[in-house]
């Protein structure tokens, strides 16, 4: 928050590499995904990434399932991305969705948050509140943060996350059951909780629910821009922070930003403007809804 | 189903390798899971665990989080140990809970869906059917399946799952809404369809919800023996089939197979007569449970 604060905007970059999109200079050869030199051009494409986000954003997100899907070789380039993103003074929440129970949520809550790996991860409540407490216990021993997925961007959101329970819905109650633990997670110097929430830009009615239930929980914010989501809808879940300026989590972008329109088949330095571009952009969009105070529907 | 008929019992063997559990004949070092060498090590132990099922079980199902803890070589070694299996024909159910929407979603069925790599993967439900439709179709083109997550075995599985919706538990709104999934995967030679839930042993009564709103689903059972639940619990979900034998899924144990109690500090013949007598019980005792039929509660 502290960085969002500085930079005047919650622009998250999300690193999604999705192969067939990757631009013409970081290419290698047919790119087949179970060749090792795939792997290897991804790495080189999110760093080439990074270097153009430095002092721009405050939290990169990489998305774990386009490095999985390259098999071990991919997951050392998400070893190596992240480890280059904290060099360069980006915090990194890893979208990996992790969810298990016992001993097996430990080992994934070891795998991303303790020691050097991310700052924070994105973790599936379906289990229930036991299977969160290692995650959220390592992130505490790490100083890192965790971002339970509660109501999500895409259109079959409603099948589980909307069915009604009590006359609420099924994504409130649980926001309402992890109350305890957004509280435990607070932290002092900014007011916010490190226990975070995703909930997606589309949903901005369902959003400032949310954000009534839990006024200090930090939201990762996603679905905007790719996704149709307008700057204010993102916001939708912010609330008045120093200076009068909305603030609350952060949103993401990936596509819009990694993979500018325009500039499938430029060279290295067609592609690095139009993604300076992309994300001066976002970040102007994102600082201007954030000054213009909440949205006169909420 | 062929291979559980064929074996008599319905017992999949869970590869959960605990690195402080691992017996002296495999550790190596320190066993710290940053050094590669404790990936092989694990590699080791659990190619030396598919040596003894070969034949005795019909599926293994590696546990992904211990392999991901180890970081990239404990995804390589996860990927030699699903390439070791498949050579012992042993079918492989990798158990990693992956759950995303869209072309993420694509990403993850194809990192263990398509090609070689698993027979079938578990699922999280959380975001919805969308959600579930990449993994369901590149099942669907490997002939392989999908077992999502209904009812897990912990208690916490109360809390979302558990929660009233229109009369019924949200995991029973969930089954609901699976039945045309499940229905387009029934497999014309057993009867079942390949797309599984899982159901935890923990919650018999549950169970035998779930099978009366879904007859053709394959249940992936967790929670027997060392979760607490019987072999009768295990079986609650299941319905008669040929001959009269219990059958409807497969019954996972892990803990209680590969660290048998009082092998704790044998020499690797010790170990492995401990492992052969542990999975021979557990076979026993499922293939009792499943010869004597339905519960009188059912």
């Amino acid at each position: 928050m502290e960085r969002v604060r500085a930079l005047g905007h919650p622009l998250c970059a999300g690193l999604d590499p999705h192969l067939e999109r990757i631009p013409p200079p970081f290419r290698s050869g047919s790119m087949d995904p179970g060749h090792p030199a795939t792997a290897e051009a991804v790495e080189r494409f999110c760093v080439a990434v990074l270097d153009r986000l430095v002092d721009k954003v405050a939290v990169v997100k990489p998305q774990a399932a386009f490095f999985e899907r390259l098999g071990w070789p991919g997951m050392r380039a998400l070893e190596a991305v992240i480890a280059a993103a904290r060099e360069r003074g980006l915090l990194v929440l890893l979208d990996a969705k992790r969810g298990d129970i016992g001993s097996t949520a430990q080992a994934y809550a070891d795998a991303w948050l303790a020691g050097d790996r991310a700052d924070a991860l994105t973790v599936n409540p379906y289990l229930g509140l036991d299977s969160l407490e290692p995650f959220v216990k390592a992130a505490e021993a790490s100083h890192g943060g965790v971002f339970v997925l509660v109501r999500t961007s895409n259109p079959g959101a409603r099948d589980l996350q909307g069915l009604r329970s009590d006359g609420r819905r099924v994504f409130e109650r649980l926001a309402e059951a992890l109350a305890p633990l957004v509280e435990r997670c607070v932290a002092p110097r900014t007011g916010w909780s490190s226990l975070g929430l995703v909930v997606g830009a589309t949903w901005p009615e369902e959003s400032r629910r949310v954000r009534a239930l839990l006024p200090r929980a930090l939201f990762l914010v996603p679905g905007y821009g790719a996704q149709g989501a307008s700057a204010r809808d993102a916001l939708a879940g912010f609330a008045a922070g120093p200076g009068g300026r909305l603030e609350g989590g952060i949103v993401n972008s990936s596509r819009a930003l990694l993979f500018p329109a325009g500039a499938e088949d430029a060279d290295a330095a067609g592609w690095e403007r139009a993604l300076d571009e992309a994300v001066a952009r976002a970040a102007g969009e994102l600082a201007a809804a954030a000054q213009e105070g909440p949205a006169s529907g909420s």
